[in-house]
């Protein structure tokens, strides 16, 4: 099972880091972004968003790293990681949803600006930022997990672009229900970090 | 079963409209923008995001209106809107994270903004709809449904912000397969409309 990434990204850095947790082996093959690679009549056929993650597994070609997450723990990863049940998969969606947009929008979109040069809106990264942080650290007050009460793809999913908030100039010390949160998952057996993840 | 729900948002129309297609029972609760009760206490108790739609189903309240699709299809909908094996879930939900991503940021930011006088970059909502629409087409050239050849919760989270894309001055009108699209779900049996839905 072949993995398309690239090391800097958060998105990446989702599937690298649930996989690690669940004991799922991943074939990483690089995408090399400098050279624009990304973007390569290759990479495009399999995605045509022209982005990584992409995950191929025999005949499946899936984008996204929520839609990968999905698959990976439907199909290896157990219910623990994404319950069958539809009361506790709406939970967990909840947090995918968060992840493919407020996060995305926020702490992502002001590291992309600070680290990457992206032409972005920086004032409304950070307020989108400083918006979805309070509303999970306010969350995380009352739960260790995003959802039902156990790591789940959830976490995979919102932890990478928190963590890496800083590199955004997004300052997360303030909450300290997200900082008790991220102790706990790098506590998970078999959590890996990536650059940026202190 | 309760919605909360606010008759022009596209984001309640994908549940209004799933549960008609899949006959599924709501009770619609109407929330008054215009007296700002989403921001209530009630409301901001039932979903401190302050936003709508809201499903309450006995003890479980959820908010995000992919979360509901997933939780609704799964508990009332049966396999043919979401189904239960890994691969196709995967397929399904690389279109809900389009949902909550590319056309909540595009063709959803540009209508706030020229229906609702949002305060958001209008430039930047236009760039990123002309992107996915234009995918979209290319991917529904070759498909007649989003995702595992039958009409699924993605095409329920998707359609409401494209069919509704002329109310942000963005035209689809150039997307002819987006517009078949249209046509066929416009077709399907308990299909309802919301304003603006032409």
């Amino acid at each position: 099972m072949k993995l398309y990434d690239l090391e800097v990204s958060g998105n990446c850095y989702k599937v690298r880091l649930f996989a690690a947790l669940a004991q799922i082996e991943l074939q990483l093959v690089p995408v090399d972004f400098s050279r624009n690679e990304h973007k390569s009549a290759a990479i495009c056929s399999l995605n045509p968003w022209g982005q990584v993650p992409i995950l191929q597994d025999d005949n499946l070609v899936l984008r996204d790293a929520q839609a990968i997450l999905v698959y990976l723990a439907g199909r290896y990863g157990g219910e623990a990681w994404w319950p069958g049940e539809a009361h506790l998969q709406g939970q967990v969606m909840q947090w995918l949803s968060v992840a493919a947009s407020e996060i995305q929008h926020g702490p992502n979109a002001a590291r992309l600006v600070k680290k990457f040069g992206a032409q972005l809106d920086m004032q409304q990264a950070q307020a989108r930022s400083e918006h979805i942080l309070g509303l999970m650290d306010k969350h995380l007050a009352e739960q260790s997990w995003l959802a039902v009460g156990r790591p789940t793809i959830a976490d995979c999913a919102v932890f990478p672009y928190v963590v890496l908030a800083w590199e955004g100039e997004v300052d997360i010390s303030p909450y300290q229900h997200i900082q008790a949160w991220i102790t706990r998952i790098k506590a998970l057996p078999g959590f890996i970090g990536m650059p940026g993840v202190r």
